[in-house]
């Protein structure tokens, strides 16, 4: 009657997805306090006063006809200079108003490029670095490609650039990396970047065509200790950066962000028209007009960082001190700990019973580990710590 | 390099998107004043004040973590329950919250339920009533599908029922109907209602599968001279109401609307997880948060299409007594009008040399005529008339 696939992804929902709803369901029957839900990227810090500000000022002072109307496709031209202008003031970066496409986030931005990207026959192959954001598969999957997952370095969970070489073959027209990076909170150095640009000049030389890196990038401000995330764009010209506002400025649920390419990305004019085009065939209008208008004032903006690095420290600290095996997350708000027992699933069920909602790895296509999302209250992690040793305890007596 | 479709569809843009983009050029060459731009359905009227008082209220007075935060992927469970409850109560027609899907606009809407409703092996096929709205084509060939025109009844574009049951084959997956509707301004009948979803019944049990009925609505409140537009659930079954508030509130660049599903629809429960399936699949993470919460409150009201109704007529009483030949549309904002000439496309440039920028029907599947959007100004509208006038006359004297 209807699509399989479709119906297939609608009825599993995501892992997270689920474990979130089963944590609304749970609060529901025993109490607000007593869940301990860290499944879900949802930022607890509200929004900075600007963004609110900035709105309230836009409703007040704008003939409303403008403010809600159509924009262009790509998005209004005075917010994507904006853009252009803060990229190249900001990274010492080439960045065109032009070559900028405005999207309803980050999920959008890596759909619509993907369905650009990968030619029209199927079975063209996207590189995505293990553990790797469940959605990737699905988008690449919806462009009629096949994700090929490269796992991350063992120690670190930096890029194994051999291991990328390895894996691309003349089917492989992009690679996606994800810094700073969910799940782990790793943040691409600069002389991993300098090695992946290099790294991707001579395969897209031994294949004979660009293979194009897709820069996800809603994190980029999310990082701690002075950390910088390199600006890929200046390692490797073939960068499309998918940026989001929803992570830095606490607004995931009004999608947007934008796709930018490289001025000087091989095909950049035919990257753009056919990015312009894969919007309009999927059917993205335009990203939200109001949330567009609200780019120009806050640009580089965040949300108060501060709690999710207090809360990063305390779990790191407690977890490490209660046995856990986890690596310290240098950006966004995620810590990726490896599983009492090799099955993840079977750990973050037993989790459950401790009213601690992990997500396990496995559709992040790394199993044995699950994911901590730190974007929640200090107190929530304080009455968690409890549960966290407890849960170690049970292992250890093997009960 | 690319998706070459992808590349095409950016590169050609929309024939209404291209006329639009002239109209601003053009206006910056010769003034404001002097383009007569009829080309884009975006609402002149401003949105009634409820839509900016409610905005303003929720930015005021609720928590910023929640009002922007992550809603369900179908939409924030209230928003549905106030949608089901207004339909029950307007249409006397069931509604279940659970059947309601939140997204971003008509267009997402639309490509949603056709890439949920058509199976994944391609080729299959669906019925548009000719005129239609040029983006079917695009959704229903990204779902694999191939559109299937079928032209409207020969004098007052309504749907031809016999065409319609000739064009149905084994592969029939759909059939789009949209009124108001866009290009004509015709209304469907409740009669019409009727036969359609007599004719639709049997075609499904001749072809021993459900065919869907997609009510395309986003016209739905704007009609004139106390027109009834009928519930199409009423009179089918297995019917999806596409709707969006794009045009009755003046927000066509803040993209909300809803895709609802008829309750006792076939296979009704599969029908809505493919629906779910296909918004995560395209990358429809959840429809604009805000813009969500403003629902509630503004079911059921329009901008004050007073404007809308003084400009049909106005436009409506001149053309024709200029010679024109127009069906006088009882609802959406367009006109539809027989080209002077048989080539629209030709008429169309020949419009510009008046300032008059007409959409050429080509695109819509119904060569032969322009479609005139009077969601302008009456201002606009009286200053275009002489040029309508002076065209007429250029065709007359054969100059």
């Amino acid at each position: 009657m209807v699509s399989e696939k479709m119906l297939e992804l609608g009825r599993r929902r995501s892992v997270i997805r689920e474990l979130f709803e089963y944590g609304r369901t749970r609060r529901a029957e025993i109490g607000e306090d007593r869940v301990f839900d860290f499944s879900l990227g949802n930022p607890s810090v509200p929004a900075p006063a600007v963004v609110g500000d900035t709105l309230a000022a836009l409703l007040r002072e704008t003939d409303p006809a403008l403010l809600h109307g159509y924009t262009s496709a790509q998005g209004d031209a005075r917010v994507r200079e904006a853009i252009a202008a803060y990229v190249r003031q900001t990274y010492r970066a080439p960045a065109d108003a032009d070559r900028i496409y405005l999207t309803a986030g980050a999920a959008a931005a890596l759909s619509i490029a993907l369905r650009a990207l990968l030619p029209d026959g199927g079975g063209d192959e996207v590189i995505a670095i293990a553990p790797y954001f469940p959605e990737y598969r699905v988008f690449t999957e919806n462009a009629g490609g096949r994700l090929v997952p490269v796992p991350a370095r063992a120690g670190d969970f930096g890029i194994d650039i051999p291991g990328l070489l390895a894996a691309v073959t003349p089917r492989t027209r992009a690679v996606i990396i994800n810094s700073p990076n969910n799940p782990t909170g790793a943040v691409l150095s600069v002389s991993d970047a300098a090695a992946l640009g290099e790294a991707l000049r001579s395969a897209s030389e031994r294949v004979g065509h660009p293979i194009y890196l897709l820069a996800d990038e809603p994190y980029r401000e999310l990082v701690y200790d002075g950390v910088t995330v390199p600006w890929l764009p200046l390692y490797y010209e073939n960068t499309l950066v998918l940026y989001s506002f929803s992570k830095s400025l606490s607004l995931p649920g009004e999608r947007i962000g934008y796709v930018l390419v490289h001025p000087d990305a091989a095909a950049a004019e035919e990257v753009y028209a056919a990015i312009l085009g894969a919007g309009r065939s999927l059917g993205y209008v335009c990203a939200p007009a109001l949330f567009q208008y609200m780019i120009p004032a806050c640009l580089g903006k965040t949300s108060d960082l501060q709690v999710y690095r207090e809360n990063r420290d305390r779990l790191y600290t407690a977890l490490t001190r209660y046995g856990y095996d986890c690596v310290r997350p240098e950006g966004a708000f995620y810590l990726f700990v490896r599983a009492l027992e090799p099955d993840a699933v079977a750990f973050s069920e037993r989790a459950k019973k401790r009213e601690l909602l992990l997500v396990p790895s496995d559709d992040f296509g790394y199993p044995g580990y699950v994911r901590i999302a730190y974007c929640v209250s200090p107190q929530m992690v304080e009455r968690a710590l409890p549960a966290f040793c407890a849960l170690a305890e049970d292992y250890r007596k093997g009960s």
